[in-house]
């Protein structure tokens, strides 16, 4: 009976599953405003400091628009993002790009916004299309279809992985430096690393032979620790970095991303620290100036 | 002699601070674009599970512009914005609103783009105006001063400080339960609670008198801790919330605060935590879905 119903659970997450995949949304509503808004968002404040590009935020849209529109959704190239890639690709600093495979969430905390490292979605092309949907139509007079896309499931070569296929290489091709690689080695069901994922199939070929890989493997916290450094997919990965002839090395749980891991449960037992913060009375000098000329009136203070 | 060199440093910093007030930007180059785009974005994506909104980007836009445009910037109250906090206002989760003062980056960090915490920042009002500049002209046929917006110092009521001051009171209005504060105790040459705060002004006399406000205070790692909860400017603070009659707590150095700021720096002795992670083999068990069912293909796998 209780074989049955489990059976059963499974028939049924299964067609849950599907539904999912098969009910696939349109193209986002107000897509170009979206895109224009996030370019000149991107250009002009967002990462005016840390990544700054010059572009006409218009002439991108019509370059992203000419790629995909009036198309069959199911045969894009990744060729015809060329000249989008071209006109929207950054320099990256040096030593600062991340690249993530199966822990975007973790990786983009502790990239901060390009703050302390550079992914993808940190660079004009990423930030541009991240969470966005879109695909061609052959037949509706916008170009696009705005009913349903297909999954990357439903055919090989389809608008959006086309782009995120194109992007990835574009962003390997410009890392410098170290490298860095975020790797989960406590992912259920699925290893650490794949010879399928975009990293192995679009960035890794892609990286310049100079270029050195740090590899971070992460953990949830109270496990469990199913790869490591030395052993599952991951030696796969080193492999696949030794074809290349690169220098690499790989850190598991390295302290930076057990403290961001830590924020959201102080209590497990990996997060205990060792004592409490300093008592009052701290030896940092203050200013000689009259705290106005430090600090000017703002929303900020 | 030496006296006479730090007043000269003085005097040269005092004209540098002078002219970077003096020397501010005009409205923001594409600002109807950018806000038309942040608010789409905003509902359709990036808040669209956290913070649903109902409405209408185009005409909030107008309501917006309407509010300061073909005007002077030095003379424009709170009011002007009303109808468009109107439009644009949304209920808060319970539990959740997040204030700071002096704590732009940290509490920002800590509470996740909504994830954790939502902070005026991650509403609707404060999403679409955060880091933009603008102000009015009478004369520019645009309606906009598109070379110089006078500072929070240059004239008492300015077209985004009167923004700051209205979308700070109507963010509080609207927090619910507990509300969390985020303090600096280590700021150098300013109180961590000052009377003159835009918390102080626009947001504690604006909550509602069924909120319980906790209080956390920060440090710098490595110090130095001049203000804790029960010391400095923090007790005009207890003092003013109990004037409110506002049930209040106050921690110094919350752990999860504490690993966020290790992030950035591991080796701190704040930092050290008492035991390394856990070893490989844990206690989760493998799913018993084939991992395809798991893990439909996307960009994220």
């Amino acid at each position: 009976m209780r074989t049955v119903t489990t059976l059963l659970s499974i028939l049924m997450m299964t067609s849950f599953v599907y539904d999912v995949i098969s009910d696939n949304p349109g193209t986002t509503p107000h897509l170009s405003e979206i895109f224009v808004g996030r370019c000149w968002d991107y250009k002009l404040i967002k990462y005016k400091q840390s990544m700054s590009v010059d572009v006409n935020c218009e002439a991108l849209w019509e370059d992203f628009f000419k790629a995909f529109s009036f198309q069959a959704p199911c045969s894009l190239a990744m060729e015809n993002y060329q000249e989008f890639m071209e006109q929207a690709r950054q320099d990256l600093p040096i030593d600062k790009a991340m690249f993530w495979s199966g822990t975007y969430v973790i990786a983009h905390e502790y990239a901060q916004d390009s703050g302390r490292y550079v992914t993808l979605e940190d660079t004009l092309i990423g930030y541009l299309a991240n969470s966005i949907v879109w695909c061609g139509s052959a037949s509706d007079p916008s170009g696009m279809n705005s009913s349903r896309c297909p999954s990357w499931t439903d055919c090989p070569l389809e608008a959006s992985e086309s782009f995120w296929a194109a992007a990835s290489a574009t962003f390997a091709k410009s890392a410098k430096g170290k490298v860095t690689l975020v790797l989960d080695g406590s992912r259920d069901g699925k290893p650490a690393y794949s010879r399928q994922s975009f990293f192995a199939k679009h960035e890794l070929p892609n990286l310049d032979e100079t270029v050195e890989v740090v590899i971070l493997v992460t953990h949830t916290l109270g496990g469990p620790v199913r790869e490591t450094c030395t052993n599952g997919s991951i030696v796969d990965l080193t492999d696949d970095i030794k074809s290349r002839n690169l220098v690499f090395e790989c850190l598991d749980d390295p302290p930076a991303i057990v403290h961001l891991l830590c924020a959201d449960d102080p209590e497990a037992r990996e997060c205990r620290l060792v004592k409490r913060h300093l008592l009052p009375g701290g030896e940092k000098p203050e200013s000689d100036l009259p705290s106005l000329l430090n600090n000017p009136p703002s929303r900020f203070t």
